[in-house]
């Protein structure tokens, strides 16, 4: 079949351990599927800043743009946290989504049966839970002007949150195609009691609800939202919101879970066009010592082969070999229960890779 | 002693009738500690769009600024939901807010033994749970100057966001001052690497903080915040954020410890004047059966009593007696775990009224 080009951003923290398993998963489904993947590796983030100046250097983007698809691990640590904003890794984060048009990001939100008890709630709460939030990522309050003035009252910083009914159909739609192949439930979340930008996003979703009369369709504020995930996260199926809602929310709803070290994410624009990663972060803590979990990050090239190549096969069959290893019993430290037991980075991708 | 004039604002729902058990509680005070308390009712947000054509006529503004606190019951509900928005009970909310100046939304969350497995979080994970947001509320993006226009792409809404020093400072040294009285641990949350106003926020509490140097300072990312507040709450003390933000997390935080049915709010200004109400809402499906639960309403009367009045003991002996009542096995509705055993609004009012 065609060679398909992923471009990989390793960056920085376990990124790199993480994403040589996913790597080690996908040349197995070159031999057991036969399909073809070329690889091209980028700087980005932290790495990038150190070695060229910039979180986000032209040529990792030119790589990018010339790709079928990123798979990226993660960005971002301490030692950058206190750069100037050019020279911050999550700059080069809202430089790539933007630069890549990457409006759209999935999140799934779902319970690992070996993680059951390491969520915070209760487990008859959490039981069932299975959640898409289907977050905007290229525009509102992350895009909008930003500066600072001298006021009456002293200096003043303003944000300012725009959206035009083009973005907002955009990724309403594709919410609602979202929901159409799950349970068919969308909850659109925003803030229509006091915001202006709201108020045009739930009046297009009202235009729009009715090209998809399966859906069954409700309207939450964004702070009950914040509270029925809390109360109820098992009776959400899609939930779509703008980019600063979708930022909190998703990371809400990631956290209920108690699975966020095994859960992957999507990052769409138009096309089939995708970056794809882990939902945790670059953990520096445990940086270079092989023991951090690369299940969310070989989750995430199962998505990329499902949402982007159209490889339902290999996804499938990625995810049953997850499974397969974490029933066995083996587990990395972050969610083993017997610690002394547990595996490292490298083990826990050959036995994927030996189960695929 | 002298006389406080209280401005009672029943407001919609089950406003009025929590309200009068409030107020019964008030006047037994007056018995036993000597305390004269001035009542002056007034009509707010649904209510008043139906008898005077706005959700917050001058008069019952005039009213509170006439006063020394308010105390409000709960507004709203689904009769005025699609109205436009000048007449929407929120509208009326947002404008006393800003014309009373209270700047300073206090939201503690504590878990009430009696609720404790009412919580969807697990039993261990909520012991020792005791927090309070402070959230500002008169800027941000809910103050800012909100349109509609023509875009390229279509109609575009716009929202700002916008923050000065002064109202920051302001905000914050409260936080700090009310951190002192407590745990002295200060979360300050933001979305600094994103936000300008953000970024002026936090570089005002760090500018700030020194001057507190008994209080411990962190400062969290709103999604981070999110996270942490589900997978670690007894660790958090006072949280200090933006309008927005705050709007977010003040209702998470509530709904994790279980018992938003029993949860008092202050929103406070320059000196001592507050308006004092219950964090739930107007419960419309409930109105007028006499089985709401009053207990939040009665406790936002100890929080007046404390800071805006300075009446520790009538506080005090208001908290105990709502716990004996409680540790007694009395129950509304809401919080009964045998239903049919639960006692009616006036009775609940009654039995705290004896046990002060
Ligand atoms: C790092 C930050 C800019 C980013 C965001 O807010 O979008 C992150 O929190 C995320 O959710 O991917
Ligand atoms: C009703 C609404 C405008 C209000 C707010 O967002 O401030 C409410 O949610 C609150 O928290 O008091």
């Amino acid at each position: 079949s065609e060679v398909k080009k992923i471009a990989v951003i390793a960056g920085d923290g376990i990124g790199p351990e993480v994403v040589a398993e996913a790597i080690k998963v996908m040349k197995k489904t070159e031999e057991l599927f036969g399909y073809k993947f070329e690889f091209e590796h980028g700087l980005f983030g932290g790495i990038a800043i150190d070695e060229k100046g910039t979180p986000l250097p032209q040529e990792t983007l030119d790589i990018c743009q010339n790709s079928d698809a990123v798979l990226l691990g993660a960005v971002g640590g301490p030692k950058w946290d206190n750069n100037s904003k050019e020279l911050r890794p999550e700059t080069g984060l809202l430089g790539i989504r933007k630069a890549l048009g990457l409006f759209s990001n999935i999140r799934p939100a779902v319970v690992f049966d070996c993680l059951k008890d390491a969520s915070t709630l209760k487990p008859e709460v959490l039981e069932g839970t299975d959640l898409i939030v289907v977050r905007e990522l290229t525009g509102g309050i992350y895009f909008g002007e930003k500066f600072r003035r001298d006021g009456e009252q002293g200096q003043e910083a303003v944000d300012t949150c725009v959206y035009n009914v083009t973005e907002i159909e955009r990724i309403v739609r594709q919410a609602f195609e979202v929901a159409q192949k799950r349970s068919k439930r969308l909850a659109s979340v925003d803030k229509a009691n006091v915001l202006e930008t709201s108020r045009l996003w739930r009046e297009t979703v009202n235009r729009i609800a009715p090209e998809y009369p399966d859906v069954e369709l409700e309207h939450v504020l964004v702070d009950n939202c914040a509270m029925q995930l809390l109360r109820r996260p098992s009776s959400f199926d899609v939930i779509v919101t703008e980019n600063m809602f979708g930022d909190i929310l998703s990371d809400e709803a990631a956290m209920l879970t108690g699975s966020i070290g095994m859960l992957s994410s999507a990052s769409l624009g138009e096309g089939s066009f995708g970056l794809y990663e882990p939902v945790h972060g670059s953990a520096p803590d445990i940086a270079g010592q092989g023991i951090a979990n690369p299940i969310a990050t070989i989750l995430s090239v199962a998505l990329m082969f499902r949402l982007t190549f159209g490889y339902e096969d290999a996804a499938n069959a990625i995810e049953a070999a997850v499974k397969n290893v974490l029933d066995a019993g083996h587990r990395t430290g972050d969610i083993a229960t017997d610690k002394s037991k547990a595996i490292g980075t490298t083990a826990m991708g050959d036995l994927i890779v030996a189960a695929l």
